[in-house]
């Protein structure tokens, strides 16, 4: 094998095309269709990097199998499928686009909450089958002057924060990670803790990564609280 | 009959109750479940008020066999529902409720876009059928840096125009009866016509009364500009 030949990028499945063309300009890049992990130890056996999507997990067994690994990227911003005290441990680096999506994610929130509020789903089901009832509109109101909760105010969540705003909802945030004038400045009213927040919001919308400290966050005992 | 009586006013069906008590402090309330024409004849023959949501129309025939009719109210915003040059002849007053909806009707026009944008209807259903392949994410966008081109910028234009330039968008508006230095305070840029707001916007929304002038102003060549 040529010393000079340029590092091999094994993407889990493919992106945008410019994406991929970018790449090409400094790595060779194979897509690998299949996704499992026996799938991408086989392909990624020669790689350097690798870059997820969702699947397959990024465990410590797949990047083990890879002895030139040095980087693994998420097409994403979440890192709960990648085993970091793994990659840790073989010195691998993990690196992922935090604020890529969050525009995408603060109108896909907004649009939960209208959809929510407005029946969106029933009604489209009933126009569909021509149910006119005026009973249909019953119950039906609107985002301005309610209270939103928002947990988890990073970058995501500060740009929902801004959306809401703009709808005329009064809007609270909670995030441990975040001073409270610095969450202020992110358009959100500062909770000392997520019960204060749940007690007074009409709805709450999560935007914290999946982590320990987060996981099963919204159980039976917080939703109670609401 | 006693002269003191409170004047009768018919409801052409329920509205709210927080209404209909309101109403009660001033008139005799009578709510006509029968919305044909000759139901709400017969419920109104005595009645100095009419109060319509949609159906029926507020025709000359209904006005002219009501011969106590002062005013007709409607439960909304347009009048279009309403026989304004028979209500003039017949010296009855018209009166609607205008920016009463705004907020709602600025609310759904957002949420349409959104679920436009997203498929979120599609998806809905997929995710029901537990459909969950990759190719279902093809051709999603986001608001952000698209261009709305807004008709008619009143009480309800305005508001979408609010909204719209709170998710990033562009925001152009077309209105004969708003000059533009009004129309830039609407958080519009002002178009001089039709076409030129048609050629340039990704999205087009129409918050127009509708009238004769507004009838079909959507068409096959209009909708061949954009």
């Amino acid at each position: 094998m040529a010393t000079d030949q340029k590092p091999l990028v094994v993407l889990a499945g493919p992106i945008h095309p410019a994406g991929t063309e970018l790449l090409k300009t400094e790595a060779r890049v194979v897509i690998s269709e299949d996704l499992s992990e026996d799938g991408m130890v086989a392909a990624a056996r020669d790689a350097e990097a690798i870059l997820f999507r969702i699947k397959p997990p990024c465990t410590e067994r797949l990047m083990a199998s890879c002895p030139k690994l040095k980087v693994v990227g998420r097409y994403g911003v979440g890192l709960d499928t990648v085993d970091l005290p793994a990659a840790t441990r073989l010195g691998i680096a993990v690196v992922h686009a935090p604020g890529s999506n969050s525009d995408s994610v603060a109108e896909h929130a907004i649009m939960l909450m209208l959809c929510a509020i407005k029946h969106l789903i029933p009604m489209d089901r009933a126009t569909r089958k021509g149910e006119w009832r005026g009973q249909r509109l019953r119950g039906i109101g609107e985002l301005r002057g309610l209270t939103l909760g928002i947990i988890g105010v990073g970058n995501i969540g500060r740009r929902v924060a801004h959306l809401a705003r703009g709808f005329g909802m009064r809007v609270l945030g909670y995030d441990p990670y975040v001073p409270p004038d610095e969450l202020r400045r992110r358009e959100a009213e500062p909770m000392s803790g997520l019960s204060t927040l749940l007690s007074q919001a009409d709805i709450v919308t999560c935007h914290t990564p999946l982590t320990d400290e987060t996981l099963h966050m919204i159980n039976d005992k917080t939703i109670a609280q609401m």
